[in-house]
């Protein structure tokens, strides 16, 4: 193929590899998407030598896929039309660090716990948290977020430039280092979550936060997950501003509890995380002990040192190891987010849905912000299990547009959720596919992700 | 002209007007661009009275600009190309109220006035204030924000779906009534900001926010306009959560005093709000006021009850009319935003192009996000004084751009920013108008806005 000779040539021998190792392991991510190899990967140093893959992609019509971490839930980085994979391990710089102006400028194959790294001795941390240390690249890409989210909003929300290689190798900035603006159209929401299918990201610019100086973990129990939902609820009307709230059902807690040999109360929980000044944050786990109690919560439990924090979060951190600690294990999970008030009805809806797939399964999320995850582990070699598995996560991302919500909140739609975009955006995905075409007239950016007709 | 017979036989005489006074107020907004009457204003009712004008105007070729409460800055109301004014005065419903999951849907006449007297009610807000009781339609349009953009961000931050009518008439839903989402491409944030020139939008869905039950006002001065904002730049880096925290210089203040016969310290000064817990925000104010005194400030006095704050807050609220208090006198402003450290290099240097173009004038603005603004009255009748005016908007814009700012913060691109979008968003303009062309190939929405070759 010509176009392997010209990224040899163009780039240089050692920022390309086809080694069984790299083409094996740009071939997936973390979900249980079908594995799918690139022809070569590449290994740029600078927002030059992607201009050089997108220039030579662009001539030869060659299919480019950019991957990060590999810690996606949907299969973005997956090659599904094989060409070129782009590896951003050594694009991972900080370019610019003003703790002055709380903003970070970074490269996109620096992880999350890497740029805290940097900001944390100056006690700034960048808090968006979605559990996996993803690269900043892919977390613009998904539009991810995590346990933060209720506090903190999703990447789109702290990010406010970016540098972007388009189709054709042209680049460009879409926004700004000032805080807010109203010049120009806002190409920087658009290219985030837009999952490597518009342009190539090769630098961020990320707003920072103070570390907060008192931090409350607790958690406590209710007898049903409705009830844990209208805690939640209750919890986000009172004002309190939750760092962090989650739930996480009773069966899961018993899967943690076997899998770790811990004895946490196998009851629907929720945990939280209170953060601010001492005083504030006290006052506020005060109302929030008394806000659970009144609406008949059992085992509360806080804490505030880092260590019995650590501990009494256990159980919602290791929640996807308890369930896939099996060899040859796959999980399969639903990531829906809808209005809060449909949240108990939407909990409830996905326990009987799980109850009936004959699996077992849990339930856990970011009750804050109305999205949560199913995870129905399955064996891939029983006939008829990943279907099962699946179905669950279709009936819920099904249920979830009814009720006015999104099939993804998080994950973004990579392959699993492409099914879904045309009941969720209805007229809308006609004009998100001209946008597509229009960034991307050949379809060699990320092709076969987020449209479903979109593999050349 | 057909136009006008189609849209008084399909929408109804009572839906349409081209009396003289209502051509005048389409003609104008609060700037001192110069005036255009529409050939004919509309007064839709519903989404398919909008449908059925964006279908006339695309058969017929008219040009359609939308007109909220007309408080707009930027000459984005004024109908440049003539054509078709829609006013949304009838379309000011509000259409679903969910305390329970802390949003609101509206229609987009309806003002921030409006959509707070239904949500106080009910113990939340809309917090966005840009000053003028502007509509929320001309809010998403310009990408509106204000004095509580330091904690609330701007417009964008807080929509979470639009309904839109496209050039063509036909209507997407760019989002959903879920806190966040990753799927499809982000629309909502594309045509937030985008100044009718996209799409006309016809459905707003907000979020809300919990009324704090404590708030403190808080007023002190410095002696220099560069040690207001360092000192509000170490506000932000100690993790306090202002509300409003604003500046304006000493100028204003003594021009103030004149205007209304107060008796404040004519020093320049910084404006104070926190909100939020009770002893959360003593604890704030209490470390502010250290703070400031750290840092040399005089006269700090801070007020709890709402009149006091009222009065504290005077000065600040009033600046607008200090200055055009006198019959004939028009306001240039200027509406930069740049990186927090470059906000005492900013202001020193408004101040000294101010004091070049020999006219009076005042520095205000909400730096606890970098954004601020200049207001220089002219008499326009006195030959030399508009373009001495203009002058000092153009040379702040372009520095704030090379300081890695932006020429607009908030009031949005419109006429007076157009010459700024080349060399604050560089090649990336070509991909702006790419979109317009894409989404609005007949250049029938808003011509002569955003960009300066638009108007056909």
């Amino acid at each position: 193929m010509i176009f392997i000779d010209e990224l040899k040539t163009q780039l240089g021998q050692d920022k390309v590899s086809q080694s069984e190792s790299e083409l094996y392991r740009h071939s997936k991510d973390e979900s249980f998407h079908k594995p799918v190899e690139p022809d070569i990967v590449c290994f740029p140093e600078s927002t030059e030598d992607v201009v050089t893959i997108m220039k030579i992609a662009d001539q030869f019509n060659v299919s480019v896929t950019a991957h990060g971490a590999g810690s996606g839930l949907e299969g973005q980085a997956i090659p599904v039309n094989k060409g070129i994979s782009i590896n951003f391990d050594r694009m991972n710089r900080v370019l610019d660090f003003s703790p002055e102006d709380l903003t970070i400028t970074v490269q996109p194959g620096i992880t999350r716990v890497g740029v805290n790294q940097v900001t944390n001795r100056q006690g700034l941390s960048f808090p968006i948290d979605p559990g996996a240390d993803a690269s900043i690249g892919g977390m613009i890409a998904t539009n991810a977020s995590g346990t933060t989210a209720v506090r903190y909003g999703s990447m789109r929300d702290q990010v406010l430039d970016l540098e972007v290689v388009l189709a054709n190798g042209k680049v460009i900035r879409t926004g700004s280092r000032a805080k807010k603006s109203s010049s120009g159209l806002h190409l920087t929401g658009l290219f985030t979550g837009s999952e490597g299918t518009l342009g190539i990201i090769t630098e961020i610019t990320l707003k920072l936060h103070g570390i907060p100086a008192q931090i409350i973990a607790a958690r406590c129990t209710f007898d049903t997950l409705a009830n844990c939902a209208e805690a939640a609820q209750m919890i986000l009307l009172s004002g309190i501003q939750v760092m962090r709230m989650e739930l996480v059902d009773k069966q899961s807690i018993a899967e943690h509890n076997k899998h770790g040999d811990y004895k946490i109360p196998e009851e629907h929980s929720l945990f939280f995380e209170f953060a601010g000044t001492k005083s504030g944050v006290e006052e506020e786990v005060a109302t929030a002990k008394e806000l659970m109690e009144e609406l008949g919560c059992s085992n509360w439990i806080a804490a505030n040192n880092s260590k019995e924090r650590a501990q009494l979060w256990q159980a919602r951190h290791e929640m996807s190891y308890a369930y896939k600690h099996e060899n040859g294990i796959e999980l399969a999970g639903a990531d829906v987010c809808v209005p809060i008030s449909k949240l108990p009805e939407l909990v409830e809806y996905a326990r009987q849905i799980i109850e009936e797939s004959g699996l077992k399964g849990g339930i856990l999320g970011h009750v804050g912000d109305g999205n949560f995850h199913t995870l129905v582990p399955f064996n891939p070699s029983i006939p008829g299990e990943q279907e099962k598995a699946e179905y669950t996560n279709e009936a819920l991302a099904v249920r979830a547009i009814e009720l006015g919500g999104t099939c993804t909140g998080e994950h973004g739609v990579g392959l699993g959720k492409r099914k879904f975009q045309q009941a969720e955006h209805g007229d809308a995905l006609e004009v998100m596919r001209d946008m597509k075409q229009l960034l991307d007239p050949k379809n060699i950016l990320n092709p076969g992700k987020i449209f479903l007709e979109s593999i050349s």
